[in-house]
């Protein structure tokens, strides 16, 4: 396979998502900050680039799989940037979950040197990045897709085209909405059941076949009922999500009671110093309050 | 089968219930203010009662199926009650939807005079009651469970004991938090898609195979989509639902943040008028505040 | 004066009230459990009664002033109740904070037997009780709140009749409402202020005079800055204030979208262990989660 | 007086600020981007330019009061900006109402170059700037400040000097933050009293001199009671400010839950049409949702 893709970002999701790229034989340029993560895909054959620009000039499409919006604007729009490298029909895929509207204006100015520009965020955690069975979320023209499609089945198990540009990432934040809040429900209810006697694991077999089963409730409580807060996402990334899910909403005038009292709880567990734990950790501040532990602490 | 039952309350659930009791050969004697709902019983072969106590003389156990704390109370302990018709060894089974606590002082109070009591409030509407498929979750003594087994399943396709009097109707509680909880998640999470420019149908075809995935997404999202509100649970019953689980969380001091807000957004739901709709017309609220519709309203 | 007045119970509020009714002369006959605080009464020249109903033989009004909606009910309608010993004519005059439909409620039953009712909450804490500046919000018909304006007099500075039965209750909750919701506002404000580097002393300086200003303020933050928590009106009189609030709102379908909110907070005070110091202890729970603190701790 | 100012931004605040300055004999040179208002001080006797920098260049300090972070980094930063126009020595102070970390790396940026800078955002409303009796409240170093007296005191009647750079807004945002939850716990305590019977006209007479009281209570009620729904300050600027008090917050660190909860009663106020009616609109939203109006709609 003789496609170029250029590679920025190597971190616990873009390293991985890289070696499967390189593995399948694209010929990749990578760019990351730490030099070890360069090092791990150059082993894997890939090139390396001093600067986004460097990685567009060296390849057909560049993606992006980086932490914050500010981030990606930078990589793509800045000094040194993949827009001062890439050449007309050249397509920049947004991997990161960034702000959609944020994604829709790099679009715009991408556009008019004929540079074209995908959304494409991902959902599934390290274990799966490294397994290649992610789900991608992509919004962007059809054209546009197709040809990234490729690459794609290289990373994912579960892709998905939802609309134009900035809509996959519309739906990420839409999906990871649910499970936020989600956990922070499946908290309550675990924390209300136990403090009336009820065994947590007889809730979870209970509840798990009932009307209150989710993909949330049946992820957390495993680790709510084993004391494994190793993360999976960290309290942290669930805070940044939550910040781009209620951000957007403001910017787009829907009131989102729910979700931004949920996102009050994740600053409460940040602040008492659950931010490096897995989501689930939410869990023990309404232990702490109701006086009560559902598993080893 | 020669057992006999009193069953107190032939309403919307306690009427199929009733009637599947006496279709598998229960001796039944039943009341309800409604004399529609007696007759219907009566052609199935059931006995009339004109008070608890009198239902509770004819029989073993009796099933209390009334809607709220009070009227439970009322049925058992009031005038009349069945505890001034029940003799030593009776068993009365409350099937409605209670306070907790209060079905404990109940049973503490029935204790005293030698009558067993257990909580075993049900889940799954209408339809699965008329199936004789609904889940019946149970709290109380082994004993006293396993003497209502077969009564429970003529009526029952899932059948859980999970503690002691009262963990029933806890565990109950906690179910429906996270499903009540889950549908005003559902109602922001597809109002910002939607909002966003996404199609509703393709959101549910990928988030219902997604992290975002639950119970309350998969039966509320068609809903949504189709305009259909027609109940399943009214707004009205979330609502009670609801009132119960914050006010049981607060006798136990269990902080509820989400939980309390999410049962405001039902409020408003009612103040805007839906409360006789499905508990899926609170997305009408959210709906009206965007200035977006995703179905036909 | 020989005014014939029963006063049942004498607690923080009660007592100093009581009190001041004997000195002005009023022939008061008093109840409570705790023999110590009745003999404090008898001291200033009370008769003593063994029941409510007792008190309300000895007398032409009642004045009933436990904790609670079901003390108070318990007191008025119970067995060896006000009602079972007044005769027709006799006031009941409940000084209690209670849920003003249950206040309604005793109302209705007591006019079946020619006995008034008058709820006449007040406000100003134990301090302004000793003094006999309380403020006194009656709800009830005119005549009656004419005829308890000499005993009102000798307890209060400020004498408010604002409507019917339940309205004085009505009022004392709206008004609450505002200073406990107002309580927590000026915990969020002052940590958030004082997290940025702003001195505290000069935040209470500046907004004590800006449109940020307010009773709650004004009294609160003194409090936050000097570490006194000594209550005042403690967490838990607060959250059981706030209770009344919520719960009369959705008797009458008024979404409360910040007080149910406010409420929490104050549940997760009592979780955090301040449940018996100042309700400006709230501010506490927000200081440990921001990692800071405004005073001596 | 010979100083020397320039004044970017002359809308509903900055043109009265402005025309005190120029009637206080200051030498102006001014801009905005609509040339009625430039006329409009151009007759009071100031000179007109045509760029942030081309202002700076004609003078010792320059003022900057428009209305969002974005416009003031872009007038400060940007191309033709303060910065590329003043010299070493010359003062910027931003009297718009911003992020306080953006205000805080506008300083920085600017003492590379020598530049001073000071925040000092301003309360009063247009009545109060017209008259020249605005609150000022700032932060930066003392020198500057002093530096600043005399301009300051021709459009100000209150002068607050509260700390460090950035600090001035953060106490602003403070002072805000109590108002705008105020006006929501205002507007649920005047419905939840209405809806039970009191009188609208009472609740204000009797809460205003109780501990209820708030200069929001103060200020809103007579609107509220009058139907008088003509801003003061919009919805949307409420709305505008609570974004930036939680944001502000999320940056430190600070959870906060009413008001983010009090933010998203902005949200649906908005969305019900009332984003250009007087904060004090808020009380629509119950109002229709408890089916009751507290005044002339």
């Amino acid at each position: 396979m003789s496609e170029k893709i250029g590679f920025i970002g190597l971190g616990a999701m873009g390293g991985p998502m890289a070696a499967n790229l390189a593995r399948a034989g694209f010929a990749l340029t990578v760019l990351d900050l730490d030099p070890a993560k360069v090092a791990r895909l150059a082993d894997l054959g890939a090139n390396t680039a001093d600067s986004p620009a460097a990685a567009a000039r060296a390849a057909d499409k560049t993606i992006v799989m980086v932490e914050t919006t500010a981030q990606a604007e930078a990589v793509v729009l800045g000094a040194d940037g993949i827009a001062s490298g890439a050449t007309e029909g050249h397509t920049v895929v947004c991997m990161s979950t960034i702000d959609p509207l944020a994604a829709r204006a790099m679009h715009d100015r991408l556009a008019a040197d004929g540079i074209r520009f995908l959304d494409a965020p991902v959902s599934g955690g390290t274990v799966r990045a490294e397994a290649g069975e992610l789900s991608i979320i992509a919004g962007g023209e059809d054209a546009v897709f197709e040809d990234c499609r490729l690459a794609f089945e290289a990373m994912s198990a579960n892709l998905f085209h939802v609309g134009g540009v900035g809509q996959g990432l519309a739906m990420k934040l839409a999906n990871n909405l649910l499970i936020q809040v989600g956990t922070v429900a499946v908290a309550e209810a675990m924390v209300l059941g136990a403090k009336a006697g009820l065994d947590p694991e007889t809730m979870f077999e209970v509840i798990r076949v009932s009307t209150g089963a989710s993909f949330a409730f049946e992820t957390r409580v495993p680790r709510i009922l084993s004391g494994d807060f190793a993360p999976g996402g960290t309290v942290d990334i669930s805070y940044k999500d939550m910040e781009l899910e209620t951000g957007f909403a403001k910017q787009l005038g829907v009131p989102l009671l729910v979700s931004n009292v949920a996102q009050q709880v994740y600053e409460m567990a940040k602040g008492a110093g659950y931010n490096k734990e897995d989501g689930a950790a939410v869990v023990k501040l309404y232990e702490k309050l109701a006086g009560i532990e559902l598993g080893p602490r």
